[in-house]
């Protein structure tokens, strides 16, 4: 066979950085995968499911800056619709490839398996369509302009694509791209430059500049920018200080000693919220505020003070806005202010580990004692998945060492998300270790894939809260509910019968403090096995923040108090 | 707290034959899980996430005529929409219960947890569009109307319907229903009825008439005429021949002397296929051809020696069309005109173990002998739901005892759909045992729900074809391909992972005919346990209907003939 449509599809991939496609083979997709297997750079990773693949592919485009999924048509596609909405939601760059049934079927509206059995073979590209930036269903006149066009689209916005890949266009023989699709230009106007930077001098010189980041700064890869910014220089031997939402925790290095810490609104430590709101003046960078990271809006950010950097567009003072200025030339412009900025005020020290009350060795295990534990024994260069419940929230305000990643689902929230996204993300970064933090009540959604972890040999770390259901919900509501529990399953048994054995897992459980340091310090030792540990809690112990974000979600679902 | 909205949704529910209703729970449904719990008649199956959940709506629905689901707002019901778009291809009556924010939080467009971030509270309702028959997003002012229409529509169309329960709606205080919801009246008008049997008496008296039935049969609650019609009676000693397609399989007593076999098409056995295709006079009933039920639209069906009844019309030697006329009253006009048809042909016997070879008891086990000994073991009134996969197609085609319902999912066909589906047909009939027959492909997608199974303490049988991957996907493609491999588990070892022990499940293994007559026969002697039954065949051995549809679909696939 020639070269045809289905590997011009792989060839751009690859130019963008996808080495591998996660997904679940499927008879419109069979032929296709020939050619995925036989692409010279690029891996098949066969996932347990497809929701699953999609998380794994979101936790891969998180790391590698592209992931891909590929499904097959209604079944498959529509299994792993939640992730893709997650990618959506929270701007990571997914190809969902999906393979279809040929043209000639389509055009003859017939009844077959995996449709709705009415004809239309567009039911669900109009479902793509509320979750997706750009769609295409590939035909063989045009196949490799639309391809260009989706990629495109998925690297400018950000957010995923669909691409339907009807058996017999896969199939269609085309010539190989000439060049490498052309990076996204940075798309500033000279005037907003100038007339930015005039401003901004205006409204930051002579006084002291806080900052505070988020997300976005990531999403359009400015976080060399940022660091610059806030770094040490000579004309600010310190450096600025700065802060992060936890959405966009790790986006600066929290071991610097100008790292405020992580600003959640009013369930801020004290010494952040003052620095953050009563900055004299602020810069929030690419920044966007949601009720699960600001303890439902509590945020008091006065527009008066600060500039506001978006990815498109900047707003000085709440009010002046300057356009079409992307973030990173914002960033640029700031940086060559620094020097005209007052000397900032000293930034107070923080621990890893504020630990409430020193735990001893053997005190059973509470939240308030993991959490700070877990922090501490993080490695440099880990990237850390936290599921986007007590995990998450535990995590989000102890500070990082150098070198970490750390992801969660602010915004989206799937629970279930974690383990796929973590195993994506260990794959993405092979010279890095995964330290998936995931609860009971999570796990279960998505515990299959640890098959596939164990299967792909990927070394890393799953600490596993064992606290016998939702902890998030009870915190939320019906502490007791029998429906916050699940089933109680043998956790310690599932490495085994997802396919491990002592060469490839060491399975430890934890119950008291002395046994969680005990299990962390093997974890550390065992840089080539999977560790998986078991971390058992009481099931309505919760860390401080889950307590205070709890409290704003219940008051927006019961009406008491507005949102 | 008063009677509110919540409260009615779930006494129209229980009015309909809800008593279990399945899901997950997420903070946008927590308070009303609170009235699910409260309430004396509806018990609550917390399920191990959301597709699953959906999956044993749809098992139960498909038992008692009607079942429900509940999930959250977004990252909920998109992880759901496969099993709900199953449920609208397969014209099953699920109703999907979404709890959403509230309206009060939409109507500020808030970036909240688990939406895209847009401010956009319809997306998901647009998507819930494309694979339900009615939604409603409920409100204050007519939630109750809004709630009867739905399930109304749901009802007449035997499809899933949608219902967003905003957090604060569902609190609303309201009257309980009054009268419980009138049943859907038979819509034929006495003109077709009239002119209907005026020329199915002219098309048929004095002709040999056979009978092939199909899943729409069922779906309209005809299963009882359409058995009627079949049956030995005065006038017809023996019944009327008749034949199903598989999708309908079951919905006729397949030990009855008169029952043909089921046809495939050109797969048919040749008896089969001859006394369908050569009949004298044919009636099909509430019959839908589908590709994987026909080898591909194999069939050959002369119209003009047939009446064709549809769920609303009938139409007679291809051309003259009666309606409006429903299926049951089609079927009661054509059981008064038996006395007027020719005596039918003999119909061929055929026996349950249709083997090529006789199997010996040290043989390796094959598909070839496993589908007709798992059969064979079939008890009178087992729920028999079988995965899309070899494990339909194996059985299909032989004949089950009395009393035995078959449950497969021919067109939509997702793969993950049996596990669950068992299970919710399982606790929709406590009083009859659910067999589940599965391979190890499919197992995998929604391997978590054997702990609900465990959980439950629903007994059982479920048989694993461990083969080591997508066996129907082997015979379509890439028989040796490793894109059709599955990570290696220790299936055995699962049932206790997921909390089961010697007292509540008995695990057992099988390699040869043997072993597996003597695990069959232990399984009948285990009414009290779910059995766990691992059956080890070669990753390349298929029944061999799988090898004619298969051929089929890999034609269709690769455009080298049409469909």
């Amino acid at each position: 066979m020639g070269y045809v449509v289905g590997d011009y599809l792989l060839d751009r991939l690859q130019q963008l950085g996808v080495t591998e496609i996660f997904g679940v083979p499927g008879d419109f997709n069979l032929q296709f995968l020939d050619h995925v297997i036989a692409h010279p750079d690029i891996r098949w990773i066969g996932s347990a499911n497809e929701l699953n693949a999609g998380y794994a592919a979101d936790g891969y485009a998180r790391l590698r800056g592209i992931g891909a999924v590929l499904t097959t048509y209604g079944v498959g596609e529509l299994s792993a619709v939640n992730a893709i909405a997650g990618s959506y939601a929270e701007h990571v760059p997914v190809v969902h490839i999906v393979g279809v049934p040929a043209k000639d079927i389509q055009a003859h509206h017939r009844v077959i398996h995996h449709t709705l059995g009415d004809g239309d073979f567009h039911h669900f590209r109009r479902i793509a369509a509320e979750v997706t930036c750009a769609q295409a269903d590939l035909g063989a006149a045009d196949a490799c302009q639309e391809i260009d066009r989706v990629l495109n689209s998925v690297r400018v916005h950000r957010r995923p694509g669909y691409l339907m890949l009807a058996t017999d266009t896969a199939r269609v023989e085309v010539t190989p791209p000439a060049t490498p699709l052309a990076p996204p230009a940075d798309f500033s106007s000279a005037g907003a430059r100038a007339a930015f930077a005039r401003a901004a001098r205006e409204f930051l010189g002579g006084h002291r500049v806080t900052v505070l980041a988020d997300v976005f700064v990531d999403r359009v890869g400015a976080t060399d920018r940022l660091r610059t910014l806030v770094g040490p220089s000579a004309a600010q031997p310190p450096g600025l200080p700065h802060a992060t939402l936890a959405w966009g925790k790790t986006v600066v290095d929290e071991s610097a000693p100008n790292f405020l810490g992580i600003y959640t609104g009013a369930a801020s430590p004290p010494e952040v919220r003052a620095a953050v709101e009563d900055a004299d003046r602020l810069v929030t960078v690419g920044v966007q505020y949601t009720d699960s990271i600001t303890a439902g809006f509590s945020q008091r950010i006065d527009p008066r003070r600060t500039i506001d950097i978006g990815p498109e567009r900047t707003v000085i003072g709440g009010v002046d806005a300057y356009a079409p200025l992307s973030l990173s030339a914002a960033l640029a412009i700031l940086t060559d202010l620094v020097p005209e900025f007052a000397p900032p005020a000293a930034v107070p020290a923080h621990p890893v580990a504020a630990f409430t009350a020193s735990p001893a060795p053997g005190d059973r295990l509470t939240q308030a004692a993991l959490w700070p534990l877990v922090a501490e024994a993080l490695g440099n260069n880990n990237i850390v998945v936290a599921d986007q419940g007590a995990a998450f929230f535990g995590l989000a305000t102890l500070r990082m060492p150098t070198g970490i990643t750390f992801l969660g689902q602010p915004l989206w929230g799937s629970i279930g998300y974690a383990l796929p996204a973590a195993l994506g993300a260990g794959i993405a970064c092979p010279d890095r270790r995964a330290v998936l933090v995931i609860g009971d009540g999570a796990a279960q959604l998505s515990i299959q894939e640890l098959g596939t972890w164990i299967r792909e040999q990927l070394t890393g770390v799953i600490i596993l809260v064992d606290n016998n259901g939702y902890a998030i919900e009870r915190a939320i509501h019906g502490p007791d509910a029998p429906y916050n529990d699940i089933a109680p399953w043998r956790w310690a048994d599932l490495p085994n019968a997802f396919g491990g054995d002592a060469e490839s897992v060491l399975t430890l459980r934890a119950t008291t403090v002395g046994e969680l340091r005990d299990c962390l310090r093997a974890a550390a030792d065992e840089q080539d096995r999977l560790v998986f540990l078991q971390v058992v809690t009481g099931p309505t112990d919760y860390p401080p923040l889950v307590s205070d974000i709890a409290s704003a979600l219940t008051r927006a679902n019961t009406g008491n108090g507005r949102i």
